[in-house]
Formats: structure tokens, C-alpha cells, sequence
């Protein structure tokens, strides 16, 4: 379903190359100023760009239907919406016959019959991510000093950040795109959120984060590495300041927030797009084929993703508080 | 909160020391065969006896109190308990002023302001997984022919299960615990599972997975090392046979199952209960402290996971299909 | 919350005197033909001009933003607007310090302590029912050859149609208002919808209903003159066709439908803003005050709302199914 | 499903003749005092013995699973079950063949393919609202000063208590059974609970109460006389204390409690098993027959429900604060 939250309710709608693409949020708090420049810094992170990213540029300007009055919220659910002016159909008509790799061109088919928009990839745009940067920020405003803040850590395997213009232009040159990891720790939270058994931090923000399109894994505090430590090494011990002096476990205890900073890390895939020639079978005429792509993609799409990150934990945990 | 799943929802209860636990299972599908034998099996692959696994030993018989009649499921909700008989409740008094390390003991007790019942983890006790087990057995007859299936791929960081024996010798040796990863497949899923956006198949499965406690990570197909690879190499290309040749995706495009094996995998953490003393804060008497945790635990209760995980993915697909 | 269903949701949005008013409609199925056209019927049953309803007129068309590509339903959420044009704010201005009675100024002002939209009511005006309407016309497509239909059957008390006109002529002619009860049938129900225990198809129906503003009452079948009745004289009977002879239940028996016509009737009040001067409290004087309701009103908003029951149990049931 | 409630959540189990039946709340606030001794009352209420009520009588102890600790709650889930003992299953083999009118014999069979466990009407059974009842004891709990309070004021039709003796006498001599109609009032409730547009109180106390077996409607304030009012009449104006000095809307206005008291009147249908002989059709031998029902049955059961009435009430307001 197109939604998510119990009390802070996110529901998103729209295809990349439709009219629009948008959200409608319920629970926001009642009487939180709330203007369109409030929208711009995240918008702007999301927005491609920089080295690596794709050269189609939207102007991404929101559009607030409903739930703000004398520009404070009204408590009444909040809509908006996004035009969509830059698209470019035409690119995206021989995917029936040869599906895009790494892409949903082809469960969409058999999952709607035939039905779904397939234009830029339809409701499974990574476009469909602007609504949730934009929810992100409502969630954002209404943490107060809760501090949400995400990063890349690694691209195409390379956690030293020098490195990653060369390795961007190298994998331009080869028409290849690369992977990404984002850290994002949140600081400030109370002791006590997530509801156990179902409802731990953990699996509201992996359910989440997994909406995110490319999404590989997640991991919270040691992580994967926490598999190959001891219980000595691993466990938070309290130290003279009544604190863990590590953290391990990411701020989750039992699936509740202990008080230390909520810290996970996000894998993102390589662009499934690339530039290359690929070789594949073609439905229609039941033969190997070979995959041009054209459009205009990013090289490396985990460049554009910490600030998507982000949204999904302030959705989580407004959700929450 | 308890409760997991819209058309198959499972709702657990029950504290590790208490009378029993237990759970409710509603949107079984009615007429299906079921009897107390069809559990003993993966009840056993969960209970503990193996090197490395508490001694604590339950009956862990189950009663079933409503939903089947005559062998067969109802359609009504289908309800049962284990009775807890083997506890040593005297273990626990301590925590209150020296919580346990990597435990939920301290989180609990702010949360519920003190009225949690902390006797063996009281509701966080991984004992809460023997119905989560059970009712895994309930979706797993619900979806046929399709299977579920998961192993315990590396232990203590060692992948060479020829190896593990010595491992989990030695860290009993030294009074300390290691951690796990478990692998899962599940073979013979349909194409189109999975909701987009929010209840991406890798959304719910993770949701449920980050329930069991000690869980730290989770993965699909490459997973974290999607990150690492390239566009060209990460891409399952469709063959001749118009399948794809490689499932670097783990089954899942767009959210929604591609008709290869669903493949993911999960880390565990390290037991967090070591018999080795460890220095902690006391919250009683403000001074360090050394806190020595009797009580019979796993060295590595990764060990007894993958039919908990198991599970979790049987539920989740029960809900799905 | 501003949602309703489980599979088939309705999220609704907006304001009266706003930018629009509209809804998302998720889980539509995919494939199904769908144009502007299909929702002109119902939008003119819902719109005023008939005697005894408001002579503000608006466009009422709607713009379909999402989830409808070459004419057909995609699958994905689709989202639709109706903007508001004709709106006359100033009307609204006194209404916090002398809070019309019978509707939620008060309460609004207390519970969004004061940051919600008063203007025309805001969120709870009835312009709400107008996105209502149309998600209606998406339920009823769905449904296929069931036929939901509605109508008037008492005004001012008054079953017979034909002392109506004489009726409303009268109370306008007082300034004063009138109620009426709306049956609604819907013929061609398979036998088995509705789950018990708590989603009875009673349950779901009057919860949808009771969001109707103005509804303080619904009965089924036989309603409350069951009550009254023996159970040799309320017991639906079975005949030689195998069908039961009489109705008294109205089509649900354990709280699912069993064949028979589903039938309910609704009680909806008498416009609460009328003509005549009513004294009342002012709020910011702390004196007894008199107070007119100027704008555009319904003498029987009951009229108009026939259309807005069949959606409700279009979307019930379409969520059913 | 068997489930209601967002953060107080109420999953009810159990068949008639099965082992037992029993409900799990989640959400319950965590320290509040809880004893077996709490449930008496209630429990005693809704149990047979009085004059137009079965002779039926089961012991109805509650034995509480989880979720208490040293007498009070401790935030985890509270599970219950009442043991079914006094059972006489043979009463219920022929309505395969000859459904009782009026029950859910037919459309259950239906619904579940046979499957269902037809034994005392099994999970639709009368029975099952013991463990509502329970339920609300705990919700009433909750509620600290919210008095909630049910009492049956119309008994086949009569208003004047004096005389339902004697129409009871009446319809037991004839072998027949009789309605009734309950009215629940809430003083203490704070302004401003309800969740509009779909989650109004009316909505969601409606949903709860036709979940209770032979509810044919429901009204709030004037109900369904409001229809046949003019709005000078039903409008409930405020007065020289800042009150409203009648209460025609029941304690709501926009789905929103107002302050003054919560009022509704719920339709209870006369008792389907009827002593007296039925003619009905036989689905076996396909011809007419003659339905006896033995057993033991109210003769008017709607005088038990007024504390059921008040569990649903409480069931919703619990979840509301």
C-alpha cells in the first residue's frame, strides 16, 4: 500500500511522467508555521546536479493544497503536489519487448496486466521520492530539537571521499554506474520509542528505508560486524557517567530507544540504468537482444539518497512521538 | 505494538516467567489440515540442547485453543498457548540496579515507568519467538508448495561450518558468546508479491525480521556488497530461457517478487548474557560496579534462529498471497 | 484519521473555502476504463440547485492527478482534485467568539486550539462529501453488476414525496430547517462478505456512514421497530425457493451479507445553519447574544445526500471484495 | 477481523463448545492496579439467571495469561481465556440441513466452505461476548473518572418497566422471544476526542457496537426523531453558563465530543431460537420441514447486553485517549 505511519500518515501518489506526483500527510501537529521555503534546502539536496547525478532538472516547486491556514498548520490532513514538466516519453516506449534489468518494468506488467504507466518508469520512479523529501521535512519541523542528519560514507566501495570524482568520471567514461552507502544518526531522542514486539525503531525504519527504490540492506549500530564480534566486545557497557560508552546497538535496546544516538547505515545498488549496451532477451521477438538505454540517468543515484533517508526516520519517528 | 500482518495477522503475549505465552492468529485460511504433530518439528529445530545452546530445557508443548475443529482450521481465529513450567525466577532480582548490558532491562523499566515484570526479560525474553515459531508453521501450510527454507551460514565470523564446533568451545571457555549470520531462500513464490510503495516485499520481510531479538542487519541478494559493484556487474540480464541468470536483486525488483528464489540474510549479534563478569554502572548505590549474570544462555543463539526466521518470512508471505 | 479501508482506501483532503478538496483512492484495481465522464452523474446528484438546497454553485470538475494512463486504472493510487472557486470567506468571520450550534466551530477551536481553518467550516464542511462522491464513482465501477442505490424517503418527517415541495416552502419561508432519512439497497451481494468478529458489514457501513456530517442515526432491515417485534415475527424463514421469504435482517445475518438485498436506512438532521436569528452565548463578551447566520445554506441538506450514502457503501463494500 | 482499535487493541478468540475462549488486549497503560476480583461485576452482569434470560450457566472465571505483575499491568500485551465446561454439543447437529433463521448456520457454511465448527454457533456465538466484556472492564479501568453506563429502557416495545415481567411471562408461556432497546450515557468525557474525517466518535463506537450479535441500529442524541425535526428545535444553543443547555447531538458535534454527555440507544432484535416450531426449508431432503430448536436460550437476551454495550463504549474511548 501507498501508505505508512499509524497516527503520522504518509500516503503518496503519482507516475513520473503523469500530471503530478504528490502526498496527502495526516496527524501533522496543529498551529506549526509551515511555508514553501521550509521545502526548498531539502528539495534542492535531492535535486540532481552535482557530479554523478542526472541532468534532467525538474523546477520541483511544491504545491500545498490543503492543511495550512494563515501559514501555520490547521491539524486537517496536509496535501501537495508536484508538477511534472520536464519528461521526455518518448524514451521509455521499447521496454515491453526488453525489459530494463534492475528495473520493475517487468513485474509492473504481470503484477498490473499490462495496465501500469510505464513512461519513466510510472509510480516506480525514483521520482516518487520528492513527495516523501517533502513529507520528510513536515516530520522534520514537528521533532523539534530532534537532529536527523544523514551522509554518504562510501561510493562504489570507496569510503575515502577524494576519491570519489575520479571514480565517478571513470565509471561515466565507461558508461557504468556505481553503488553508494549512507550513514544517518539521529541525536536527541528520549528514552522509550518503539513499540516491542512488531513495532521496534528497527523494523519501522527498515520498513521504510526499503521503499526507497534500490535499496540492498540496512544495518544499526556494529551491524553486520556486530556477527563477528564477542558479547564483550559488542555489549554497551554503562560507564561512570550513568551512559553506554559505546554504541554497539545504534541507540535500540529491545527495539526501544536507549538514549544514545540512533545510528544506521543504508546500501544502495548501483543505477540500474547504465549507458552500456546489455545483452538480454527479447520478449516480443523471442530472441537475444541487445539494451540501449537512453534517458538521462545518474551515475551513481546513492549520491541523491541521504536526504530521502532522512525523511523516511523523521516519518518514523514523528510516527512515534 | 503485538500485532503483525492485514489479512493473515499474527498477535503475540506472554512474558518469559509468567503463566505462559502464546498468540492469535487470525485470517488462517479455513479447512486446512492441523494437529499438534504438525508443530513438533520446528518447535525442536528452535529449542535449545545443541553445543552451544542454553540448557534450559521447556516442554514447550502446545495447547491450541480455538479455530480447528474436527483436524481442520475453521476460519475463526486460532488461538494457543505454551505453559512455562522449567523458570528460575530468583536469577533476575539484581538487574534492577545493574541492567544487563545489550538487554532491554533499563529501556523497559523507564518505559513502563516500573511496572514491567523483569523476571527472565519478561515480555523481550527471546522466549517470545516459541509462538512466532508456531505460528510460522501455521503460514508455511498456508502457502503450499512454495518453500521456505533458512541456515546458519557463518558463526563467530567463520563461514566454515568444519570450524564452528572449536569456536563455540572456546568462547564457553572463556565465558564469552558469539554472534551469526542466517541465510533464507524461499523457492516457488509467484511473480507480483509485494505493495508498492510502503510494503515492498523487503519492507515487510524486514519489519518482521528486526522483530526477533538480536537482530542487526538485514540483506537482499548482494545486498551490502550491491554497494560495491557496478552497474554492469550487479544487473540480472535476462538469458536465453527469459529468465534472469543471476538474482544479484535476491527475487525482488520494484519491491515485488520477480519469480527467482528470494533470497536474504541476517545478522546476529553476539549473545548479550556472557558468564564472564563486566564492569557496569549501579544505578542504586552510583558507583561502578561488576555485574555477573547467572541464568542459562545461549554461547551463540544465532544457532537456533533460522526457523525464527524462517518464520517471520512465512508470515509475511501468508499475508501477502 | 482521514482514511478508510483496509485494501481499497479512501484518504480524503481539504478544505471548503481552501485551494481544493480531494482524496487518494489506493488499491483501485488495475485495468479498469476510467474518464472524466464517469463522475459527472453523481457530482450533479450531489450538487445544489433542487428546491430546498443552497444556491451556491460551484464547477465541481475534477482533475485526475495520478493512477488513470490511456484512459484505464494503472493500479497505483489515483489521486483527484477539485478546486474551489466560489467562496465567499467573509461569511465566516464571527464565528469564534458566537459558535453556530450544531456545528464543529467549538469543538475545532479547542481540540486544534485554534489553528485550524474556520472558513466554511474548514475540514468539516460538507464540501468534504464532494471527493466522498467521487471516490464513489471509483467504488461503484468496481463493484461490477452489484447496484448500490439510494434515495430520499422522508423529509420534515414526512413520508409522502408528494407534500415535500409544500414543506420545504414552508421552513423557508420560516427561516427554520428540516431532516430526513435516506434507504439505501444495494442488490446482486455474493453471500459471505463481512468478517466477524469486529468487521461485520454493519461495522463497516455505519462507521462509513457516521462520517457523514449530520447522521445521528442508521438502522438495517427491520432497524429499530425490530425491537419491537416478536422473533416469530422477525425471523427471516426460508420457502420452497430456498431463499428466505422476508427481510428483516437486511441481508446480513452474523454480520455477513447472505444473499438477500442489503438494505439500511439513515437519519440525517436538520441543517444547522438556518435563517432565524438564535440567541446563544458569545464567548468574548461573556454575554448573551443573538445570533444570524448569513452565507448560502440548505434548508435540507438531506436532499443532497443520497449520493454521498451510496458511495460510503460503494467504498465499504469495493474494500470488501 | 477479530481485531479493533488502533493503540488500544482488543483480538478476541474462542468458540462456543471449543476449549475456551478469551481476547488479547494490547496497548493497556502499564501500572494500573488489575485483579480477578475487577472482572466480577461486570462478568455477573451479563451472565444468565434472571427472568427472560438461558438457564445456561457457566462458571465464567477468568484466568488472566500475561500482562500482570504483582497486580498491576505491566504495558505488555494482557491475555485471558475463560474455559468453556458447560456444554452440550448434541443440541446442534441438525442445522446443517435446516439453518436456524436468524443465525449464521447458513451463511458461515458458506463462507468457510463447511469448515466452520458449527457447535453453539462456534465463533459467532453469544459466548463470545464474555470476552468483550472482560475487555471493557479493563478499558473502563483505563478510563479513571469517564463513568460509562448502560441500562435497557424499552423491553418488547414497552417503556414502563412494570409491566416487562409480565411481557415476558407471556412471550415464555408462547414459546416465543422478544427485543429490546439499551441506552448508554458517558459523563466525564474531555472536548475534543474524535478523529474526523473518518474516525468520529459516532463512527467508531457504531463499528464496535454492531459487532455485538443482533444490534439492528443505533442512534445518537435525538437520533433518528432529529430527522423529523426543524433545526430550531434539534440545535443545541449555548446558554448563560457557556453551555449548551440541550443535548440533541449526543455529546458530538463534527465527530467530536463537545463536552456535554455521550448518549446513543442501540436496537436489540428479538432472541432468533424460538421455542416454538418454525417452518422452514430443508436443504437435504429439499422439501419443507419444521424447525425445533432446543437448547437453552434468552427469551429476550437484549436484557444481558447493556454491559456489553458499555465494554464497546469503553473499548473506543480507551483507544481515543
Amino acid at each position: 500500500m501507498n501508505s505508512f505511519g499509524r497516527i503520522f500518515r504518509v500516503s503518496i501518489f503519482g507516475e513520473s511522467h503523469g500530471d503530478g506526483i504528490g502526498a496527502v500527510v495526516d496527524g501533522v501537529p496543529s498551529g506549526m508555521e509551515l511555508s514553501r521555503e521550509d521545502f526548498e534546502s531539502d528539495i534542492r539536496r535531492r535535486a540532481p546536479g552535482a557530479k554523478g547525478t542526472t541532468p534532467r532538472k525538474e523546477a520541483d516547486e511544491i504545491e500545498i493544497l490543503s492543511g495550512v491556514y494563515n501559514g501555520r498548520t490547521t491539524g486537517a490532513p496536509l496535501a501537495f503536489i508536484f508538477r511534472n514538466q520536464n519528461t521526455r516519453s518518448g524514451d521509455y516506449s521499447q521496454f515491453e519487448a526488453t525489459p530494463r534489468p534492475g528495473h520493475a518494468d517487468y513485474v509492473a506488467q504481470v503484477k498490473w496486466e499490462g495496465a501500469n504507466d510505464p513512461r519513466g518508469g510510472g509510480h516506480f520512479s525514483g521520482r516518487i521520492t520528492l513527495p516523501i523529501v517533502a513529507a520528510g521535512v513536515i516530520a522534520k519541523k514537528s521533532l523539534g530539537d530532534i537532529d536527523v542528519s544523514a551522509k554518504i560514507i562510501e561510493v562504489g566501495g570507496e569510503k575515502d571521499g577524494s576519491r570519489w570524482a575520479s571514480l565517478l568520471e571513470a565509471a561515466t567514461a565507461e558508461g557504468d554506474s556505481l553503488g553508494g552507502v549512507v550513514e544517518c544518526t539521529v541525536d536527541g531522542l528520549p528514552i522509550g520509542l518503539g513499540e516491542p514486539f512488531f513495532d521496534s525503531v528497527e523494523s519501522l525504519i527498515s520498513h521504510a528505508v526499503f521503499a526507497i527504490p534500490g535499496v540492498r540492506g540496512i544495518e544499526f549500530g556494529d551491524g553486520f560486524q556486530a556477527a563477528r564480534m564477542k558479547g564483550s566486545e559488542h555489549n554497551d557497557l554503562y560507564g561512570e557517567d550513568g551512559y553506554p560508552q559505546t554504541n554497539g546497538a545504534g541507540g535500540v535496546n529491545g527495539g526501544i530507544t536507549n538514549g544514545a544516538p540512533l545510528v544506521f547505515r543504508v546500501a544502495f545498488k548501483p543505477t540500474a540504468s547504465i549507458a552500456r549496451a546489455q545483452k538480454t532477451w527479447n520478449f516480443k521477438t523471442s530472441k537475444m537482444d541487445t539494451l540501449e538505454i537512453g534517458g538521462r540517468h545518474d551515475v551513481c543515484f546513492a549520491l541523491r539518497t541521504p536526504v530521502i533517508v532522512e525523511a523516511m526516520a523523521a516519518i518514523v519517528l514523528a510516527d512515534l512521538l
